[in-house]
């Protein structure tokens, strides 16, 4: 028996099965070159928000590069009904296709595409479910990310999800934490491979293997003098667990050493943070700095801010590493070009039919560079000067006057990455500065004002025509 | 830079750094062979329901035979602030603790004991993050998997929650679900390492890459006679889809070949499903199945079946894939013995005071097989005929005249798995017989029956008398 951690996977088998069905049947027909286009784009905000950040391309891009079929893969596929000259096919197949999109960490919007994968129809369906899969994730963490880093006022953030992760999720719920404005993780594999600060100090297990906890505080502090962070809940917070910190902060001070901070990890945290700061004032220790963790997310850290908790570092877990409530980013993968021809997916509803052809996004920034639209234009249009709502053709918007920049980049040309990686450090900057872009009423978390994203009049006029000519054909 | 793909995951560094951080400290102070006892449990069933599948073991206990800090591993640390001896320690550290568990596919519930690691201090820590890590998403997502089962009617399940899923927790999703009752899986790679069916036939994208629908049937039937299942909401589904798939499911049907379904994955999937139905029946195909997916889960498929939808086949996605709404079963990992000695997590909450010692736990069935009540009690205890309410202990319940089992069983001996690992198919069987135990008041959705879960007298006065000894040391 396999088991995940003894498994590639660079794997070109993390995919749907129907990639693999759709790709034998268009290798049937001597299809397989046949060249489309992909587009990747989502429908709606998660959590209610006004914008989403995208993440995930530093881990998509090398995978595209990377994922094959292995002797291993090829067997299993034999065995499971598909043909050898298929097989043989795939075996050595790679990646080859050109991929547009927009930075790491751009703040993006719903129906605009994110990234543009260019290939063959068979490279091209089997980029979908791990692009899909990579993207949707980690953008909706570290849209949680994001928000949680609005409300968090300049308070260190730390990921501590790990534990109550989706499994191997975990991985990139840190990776895109990270992205999103947090500041260090306690997933230390995840921190080795992506250069991020790892933290964490002790848990009660630590304090109960001892026989009082002024014991356990005094041993791991003298091991630990740097970066000391005493948990002090596990008996009882204000009675117990502050005077023993303060105690063994005195003793270190004694040593030349300082200690970093107190962890609160249950109770009413606005209300022991409050008397926990008061002691270790009034016992000369300001500079202990009060870190919370306990089931937090963006609303309950507003309310504690709010409240007047003096908390200067937060640990965030499971809301954050499984982007609770909302689970998954509902972002999509559709075919807008076929042999060179634009191509739409029809639906009853209108906001669910698909925007065809070639397409570029573009942004609008006023004098003072806050974003005021966004445009999605055929990549043959000139930039647009005024757009169209998507769905009610008759709303418009004059975009004269208003700086314009390109979103969608090239990224990665015949399976090549153009760029080197970019670090997750520069990634989160980018977040960072264009979040700062956005004005705030797109920020909040009550009825966010409605970003406006739309589009060109030729793009408009392509996605009409082909609808009457799809549904006069379908008659 | 590195990437989650080329990354050794049986890393030690797999875990949070707190783990690393008190073991570093136990190390410094020579106390790496204090034998210690940690029990593994959650606290409150998710959804809302009245039981919880136990999965992930199978992919746990070889993790824990294999994990181990490598030479990159002992790099990073020493860059971090690790000791030489400490990671000279580390270097030649294998997990050799040993493990109890519930089979892997039990009916769970809260506050027992799951599994029971036994080991010295570093070894027993160093396991807790992967634990709860593999197990609280396996049994989130194996529970989901159950629900809906309980309402499928006997139709067959498949999970197609990859693209959605939580970036590489989509493998431990397609597994987990398959361990709650679902039959294939449309994630490959999953299928073909625990040996699972997939499937998947075709997404729109191919559909649309054809000129026209039927033209795309055809070539799709042509290629793939077995199993194959046609796609018929691209354009309008029962004016051209199902009348273009009957055409198609005619001319197999002139070479020996039988259409195995139609799929619907838009729209009203009540009124489609009946209206297909009819139509198929009506053109001689009462053979060809119809397959539902979109935004499915247990209430939704309830809801179909009352609604007297005839869907013979469900793929669920997101909604199971992500354990969605819940997205965290809330299992902990808390220390219950330590040198020997008895040991107790206190809590102002009495529900969050931990059970201390050495334990085992008995079901107790009646004479149809019934499940009647679990009950902990002290390892050394004899079986109970009697348990206590844990937190009211006036109130008690009498289990003369039931049959007993202990559900922990010796599972890892210093470091050895004791068994071969159980096929998922196994697993999957354990799991549907098990239920079938549980009566439905505790299985259905809304305010189910709470399963009892007792103590023993012995060991709720060691709770006690802990409970109070502490209390007095810390006054």
């Amino acid at each position: 028996m396999q088991h995940i951690f003894s498994t590639d996977l660079t794997s070109g088998l993390y995919t749907d099965m129907y990639q693999l069905s759709m790709a034998h049947s268009h290798f049937n027909y001597n299809r397989q070159n046949e060249q489309v286009v992909f587009d990747y784009f989502f429908r709606k905000q998660p959590y209610s928000g006004g914008f989403t950040i995208l993440s995930g391309l530093g881990e998509l891009l090398p995978l595209l590069q990377e994922f094959k079929f292995s002797d291993r893969d090829i067997d299993w596929l034999h065995k499971n009904g598909f043909r050898s000259d298929f097989l043989d096919f795939l075996y050595g197949f790679r990646f080859k296709g050109t991929v547009h999109s927009m930075r790491e960490g751009e703040i993006v919007f719903p129906q605009e595409p994110l990234v543009r994968v260019q290939g063959n129809i068979v490279e091209a369906q089997l980029a979908e479910t791990v692009l899909l899969n990579y993207l949707n994730f980690q953008s909706l963490v570290a849209t949680k990310a994001a928000r949680i880093k609005l409300v968090a006022r300049g308070a260190a953030l730390s990921e501590f999800g790990l534990r109550r992760a989706q499994g191997l999720g975990g991985m990139f719920a840190s990776r895109a934490a990270f992205t999103g404005g947090f500041t260090s993780t306690s997933n230390v594999l995840a921190a080795s491979i992506y250069d991020m600060p790892a933290v964490g100090t002790m848990a009660h297990a630590y304090i109960q293997s001892y026989d009082d906890e002024l014991e356990a505080f005094r041993s791991f502090a003298n091991v630990n003098p740097e970066g000391c962070v005493l948990l002090v809940d596990t008996y009882d917070t204000l009675k117990i667990g502050v005077p023993n910190a303060i105690t063994v902060a005195k003793e270190m001070e004694q040593k030349g050493h300082k200690l970093m901070g107190i962890r609160l990890d249950s109770g009413d945290l606005a209300y022991l943070s409050k008397q926990a700061r008061q002691m270790l004032d009034a016992a000369g220790l300001n500079y202990v700095k009060i870190v919370a963790s306990n089931q937090l997310d963006e609303h309950i850290i507003k309310s504690l801010f709010e409240q007047g908790a003096p908390i200067d570092i937060f640990g965030v877990g499971t809301n954050l590493a499984t982007g609770k409530p909302d689970a998954a980013l509902d972002g999509v993968y559709k075919l807008s070009m076929a042999n060179g021809e634009p191509r739409l997916k029809l639906s009853e509803n209108i906001k669910k039919t698909t925007l065809p052809g070639l397409k570029q996004v573009y942004r609008y920034s006023d004098d003072k560079g806050s974003f005021v639209a966004d445009a999605v234009a055929l990549e043959s249009d000139a930039v647009p000067t005024t757009i169209l709502h998507p769905y009610e053709p008759d709303k418009s918007m004059s975009l004269e006057g208003y700086s314009s920049e390109a979103l969608l980049q090239l990224v990665m040309q015949n399976g090549e990455p153009t760029n080197a990686p970019t670090p997750v450090t520069d990634v989160a900057a980018y977040a960072t500065e264009r979040l700062s872009k956005l004005t705030d009423e797109y920020k909040r978390f009550e009825n966010p004002h409605i970003y406006k994203v739309g589009v060109s009049k030729q793009l408009l006029d392509l996605r009409t025509e082909l609808r009457s000519k799809y549904k006069k054909e379908s008659l």
